[in-house]
């Protein structure tokens, strides 16, 4: 068979608008911001080794890092030794030990605030529990303004600059009025938290942005799974809420206007059972933390008490599971059924490499793996389900404030020139 | 309220692994492709609006422009005049009258061959009914390349080259080995499509690729819709399957191995009936063309006779549904309701600005369409149904075949001097 030229394809197929043009100054900001990212995806090396990496002349590569020294994102030191012969090399690190990103987590049941350091370090870290859900939204954002506060002083006294803070809201948001437009698990409908949490803080803050509890979470995980070189992955959550932050083609996806990742309110139950957002048969009525502690146990059990400490709760149901309780392991297999039969269609509609399942699943999920697995090979039409992984999220309900800080980080590899 | 600094946000975040670095010769494709796109979506125009539009230097674009118009792919020339005062100027406007790119569509009723000049003119284009889904792989291969040598020699006659040929399949196809891998209207399974025809064909062709249908006539939609600057659309294909080709963020959206948009078999059926694919309750058995014939007609009923050229049976649908016979009406509603149940659940998880109605709803989804809006704005979880339009396509059964000749011609767009 004689080799065919290059075809346009399908995977080529930008299709968009026009692209921009380039200039000098445009060229510099973003090899600046390549260097960067090969350090924080690839890890130390030497520059010539990040001459290759790029392509760009050794020279450039020179006055690049020595840039990025003096904006205190980089440093220069010797390289591990560990065994090897002769002489040691210098290699090029991630500093930024002095920079951190502030993630946000306003859930149902705590306010979670976490500052990571551009080399991922944690320089602050505090979760505070509260009953969020039964909360006015003055006094959550009160209790929000207060962690914020403890964690900047806090970040202040360690001489650590956060260069953008993100809260993470289980809602609908719209990010460009900073409002959350819809967020049923708090009650909440037309909140503009950032001006509320900004009037609060009365001091000046660094950018304040507010986004998707699951949409976040998506952005630590794919962070986290960079060493598998995954580009297309779904994160689902479970909490009382169900939903899911898509990336595709390494690029979070966000819709028209920002409201995609709804999966929790996909209409596949026949029972048509009801649902907070007033319609019938949602896919979280079916998998979300309410079904599971409904159908493992019965009203007045200690598990379906939302005065105790739901990781508690969760693992009571495990020790159930493990001891062999014949109402939780049916309970389990049919939220594993139901849950599989959400994540086969989307691996249908999205065909990604991986789905996370994280919230209770992380606690729980493991019980269910093998029968959800199962099920997707069984229901997805693509060979092999399309190459589609099931697996459990390793961050739990620390991904969204972790995803938080990851976004607000971002703005230093996307333009390291302007922090 | 005091300005806010700007903060990384989520719409921003690539979050992608290493930026290519840039060169000078890769700024000067760039700026080649980039002139040749603003000529395509906005129209011809002077160099010194390109400079504008541009922001690149003015010799700089006189430089393009004088290669693009050695490549053939633009001319300069005068001004229409329409009423307008002063000396007429100069305008540079797209050419490429001698390039085109082939579209090849195989469906279960008919191979449809379309070439299209750079400037979007019908180069070539003939379409021969066949009874495909009951022929063999060979014998539909024999008719596609008999069509496609057609062309070739037409194209051949009157001096046009073509840059590319792209089949447009029914099914999952893995481009990279130019295979479909399953395409249940046709009943095809694993069969190597692109050796083949290039078999068949025994002379030298252009280079050949093959898409899912679905997702080629997203492409031409998505290029018909760049007026309205729509960026992320859905465009669902109703046939006997039904699919869906899906755009975000102007890209289309392919999965981790190509397979996205199968739609058609999401598990929406609360009577879980039979698919073609072996599996119960997916949404194309209850909105494909089978669906609306059972609903509309007794067994016996000419509409539901496959001998009868299709778009013959929709017009006495049509004729039907418009003297108001109940039964027709009847099947009409009860199909808009399940389109927009799916409709509204892929809204939720992707939150598009449009969806786009192809194949045969393009024939009598207008009977539908007030229904399927009505049913949508009430389902959709985010306000205001997320800003998501329903619309009819105005490409019908055409959209594959002009997507595939579309995808074609963007190699030019992509890199103009490769061509």
């Amino acid at each position: 068979m004689k080799a065919d030229p290059p075809a346009a394809r399908l995977s080529d197929a930008a299709l968009a608008g026009p692209a921009q043009p380039r200039d000098r100054r445009s060229i510099r900001r973003t090899n600046l911001a390549v260097v960067l990212r090969i350090l924080r995806d690839g890890g130390p090396r030497s520059r010539a080794q990040i001459a290759a990496d790029t392509g760009l002349p050794k020279p450039t590569v020179t006055s690049l890092v020595a840039e990025l020294v003096a904006l205190g994102l980089v440093r220069e030191g010797p390289a591990q030794r560990e065994g090897a012969v002769g002489r040691p090399g210098t290699l090029v690190h991630l500093d930024g030990r002095d920079i951190c990103g502030v993630g946000v987590e306003i859930s149902t049941s705590s306010v979670h605030v976490l500052a990571l350091g551009l080399g991922g370090a944690t320089a602050f870290g505090h979760r505070t529990a509260a009953a969020v859900a039964d909360m006015t939204a003055d006094a959550v954002l009160d209790l929000t303004a207060r962690s914020v506060r403890t964690c900047l002083t806090a970040l202040e006294r360690d001489g650590v600059r956060p260069v953008g803070i993100t809260l993470a809201v289980p809602g609908v948001i719209d990010a460009d009025t900073g409002t959350v437009e819809y967020a049923p698990a708090l009650g909440w409908r037309g909140l503009r938290i950032l001006d509320g949490l900004r009037d609060r803080l009365e001091r000046p803050v660094p950018p304040l942005t507010v986004g998707n509890d699951a949409k976040l979470g998506a952005v630590a995980e794919y962070v986290h799974a960079q060493g598998a070189g995954v580009q297309d992955m779904i994160c689902i959550t479970g909490e009382r809420g169900v939903g899911a932050g898509i990336i595709t083609d390494g690029r979070l996806l966000l819709g028209s206007t920002g409201f995609a990742g709804e999966v929790g309110h996909m209409p596949l139950d026949p029972e048509r059972r009801p649902c907070v957002c007033g319609r019938t048969g949602c896919w979280e009525t079916m998998v979300g933390l309410d079904a599971i502690f409904r159908l493992a146990a019965a009203d007045g059990d200690p598990v379906r008490d939302p005065g105790v400490e739901l990781e508690e709760r969760l693992a009571e149901l495990r020790r159930r599971a493990e001891s062999g309780h014949a109402r939780t392991r049916q309970a389990l297999d049919r939220v594993a059924d139901d849950l599989a039969l959400g994540i086969a269609l989307l691996a249908d509609v999205l065909n990604p490499q991986a789905v996370v399942l994280g919230g209770y699943f992380s606690h729980i999920g493991d019980l269910m793996l093998d029968r959800v697995r199962e099920v997707v090979r069984a229901r997805v039409m693509a060979p092999d389900a399309g190459g589609c992984e099931v697996a459990m999220s390793t961050l739990g309900f620390r991904a969204a404030a972790q995803g938080g800080a990851h976004l607000a980080l971002d703005a230093v590899y996307q333009d390291p020139g302007a922090v």
